[in-house]
């Protein structure tokens, strides 16, 4: 049992698109995660994918159209949907998944 | 599919200890609480219980000791173990838990 502070963990990133694991719950993980510009298009079949913005700007490109996230902002991807994180900026975010979530997605088939 | 900024949902609790719930994810919620003064000394048997905090500061009361928590702060209290809650001043906190797990833990027997 410890508090984490989860923007300081991201000093403990050493590369872009690298993560820690500060914290677990059930049968979840806490991921902090530094990014900046575009991550890969990818769907979890299986889980929801939870993000939280803690510095910087994130863009939840969709399908269906970008969506802005900035620090405070929450933002789910339901299970199925096609995403693709990216930030023009260095960003922050959290990143909460069923433990062992391939963070780039099922394979392709 | 919407962004939420988690500080902003707080304006929509009326009342001290309320909350709004403006986000699941697979079997869980996403609650956003004002909370001031102490809670109740409760435990949850069977999960886990996620805390952040928004604004203002915490007090985790465990049997073991305090835990002071500020903004940017997560704690995980195990389950089973029995916690209380507590601020000094009007605090935010965001609270993530399996959907229907009651707030102040299990009923004694």
């Amino acid at each position: 049992m410890h508090k984490v502070n989860l923007l300081a963990e991201a000093s403990k990133v050493s590369e872009l698109w690298g993560r820690v694991t500060p914290l677990k719950f059930n049968d979840y993980d806490v991921h902090v995660n530094r990014i900046k510009g575009e991550y890969v298009w990818h769907t979890h079949a299986d889980t929801d994918d939870v993000f939280l913005v803690l510095s910087g700007r994130m863009i939840m490109q969709l399908r269906s159209g970008d969506v802005e996230l900035e620090p405070g902002d929450m933002f789910v991807v339901p299970a199925g949907v096609e995403h693709c994180p990216k930030a023009d900026e260095e960003t922050v975010i959290v990143c909460i998944e069923p433990r062992d979530t391939a963070p780039a997605g099922d394979p392709e088939i």
